[in-house]
């Protein structure tokens, strides 16, 4: 399903973005979208890059993209963008955003890229084929209690307004060796490299996850929403993510426990 | 009492603190403390490569370090160095901490750097001089509403044990316009050059503000404890950084509000 050809496509995708998101990082000002987040000028620009090359090079695809939405194709496959998730971190002038791209055939996440165009970090998944840091194969680490884990979360600012859910973080977090805040698509990278153990987020939609699953899972790694459930083509969940089934497991106990 | 020889020593010094962080980044695991922050191998050799250039080009100073601890000197001048601030995203591999290099002279912050040797960020701020990002100005942002303001956090696990500190950080966080975790001394970096509008912390200790001081104060900004004191020589202080007066005002008042 994922020849040499659309592996090479999926570089050329992200090189093609890293380099719009690299002539305007510590450069642009923000504004505002309907939703509150924040969106610059390179966030549309670096999406419209990919779909000008997928126009060209895959007529036939899909498109869904966090800022020019839905196109319709007919091959089977789907591209899933994000072209900077992060983009508060952007603003800020901390590279610890990163591009998603994220590949589906008939509704199964295929292939996914994390790429991180200033600090030169790019992860890839390709199903039945593996993952990789930068070239290098990329692998979970082997932590199975919670109590020696690193957790990460990005942010807290949706989970707070939810009593449950928050209630259901604080189960965890209380329990693991430390938790890091911050890192947006990075930290899915960075736990496919070892280096974080498992990652609770909530609020997550299509675009931020859809390219993460291969690389998780080629690496060792389980991501799911918080009741073990797949995310492929699901338009918004909460996530899971996890180095090794017992952590996964032990997370979940918490997160649901009544 | 800055002149060009301690300036080029200062960047001398983050040259040599940089070159073996970047050595060990992603490269070692971490170790327990007796206060259960992590530390690495690469902390503690930054900070000895530090004190023998100083042992060496200042003899008669004073260093604190977060590592190694205090060493007496005769000529009223003290180092206070944190190696690494931010262990976890070190660990993490996650390039979003720094290194800290702070000088005092009889009491008072005359000089600090903020350095990521992966990213190549350095700032560096001088009493009477300025305060530069890679050799350019860097000037505070000029926001003076909080609901205007990105506010950053690095962690929330210490205030979360806190009930009027978790109490009196959510009176401010639920007036932000955004909130961005993480970010440790870097985040500060990102005050001076103007990304970032507001920073609120708890539990730091003197090696972690000691050097952010003259970077902030010189770009424009005001850091202190959360009611406005000075943290000049303070061994531990929660610490409020803004890019204005009216921003810095706006934030004390509603972390002291009873």
């Amino acid at each position: 399903m994922i020849d040499e050809k659309l592996k090479s496509l999926a570089h050329q995708l992200a090189d093609a973005s890293g380099a719009v998101i690299k002539k305007y990082f510590r450069k642009v000002g923000s504004e505002d979208k309907a939703d509150a987040t924040l969106v610059t000028i390179a966030d549309r620009e670096a999406e419209w890059v990919i779909r000008e090359i997928l126009k060209h090079e895959r007529p036939g695809d899909a498109i869904w993209g966090e800022e020019y939405g839905e196109q319709a194709g007919t091959s089977g496959y789907r591209w899933i963008l994000d072209p900077i998730d992060g983009t508060l971190p952007f603003t800020a002038g901390r590279p610890s955003f990163a591009t998603i791209i994220g590949l589906e055939f008939n509704g199964r996440n295929i292939l996914g890229v994390v790429d991180q165009p200033i600090t030169n970090d790019r992860w890839l998944g390709i199903m039945g084929q593996g993952a990789w840091h930068n070239g290098a194969p990329a692998e979970c680490s082997k932590k199975e209690k919670l109590s020696d884990a690193l957790l990460a979360c990005t942010t807290i600012e949706r989970m707070i307004k939810n009593d449950n859910e928050w209630a259901a973080f604080n189960r965890i977090r209380s329990v693991t060796k430390n938790v890091l805040y911050g890192g947006d698509a990075f930290g899915y990278g960075c736990l496919a490299s070892g280096w974080i153990d498992v990652i609770v987020e909530s609020g997550l939609k299509l675009h931020d996850y859809a390219g993460l699953t291969p690389i998780i899972e080629f690496a060792g790694g389980i991501i799911t929403d918080w009741q073990g459930n797949s995310l492929a083509g699901r338009e918004k969940s909460n996530v899971l993510a996890a180095g090794t089934p017992a952590l996964h497991q032990a997370a979940m106990e918490l997160l649901n426990r009544v």
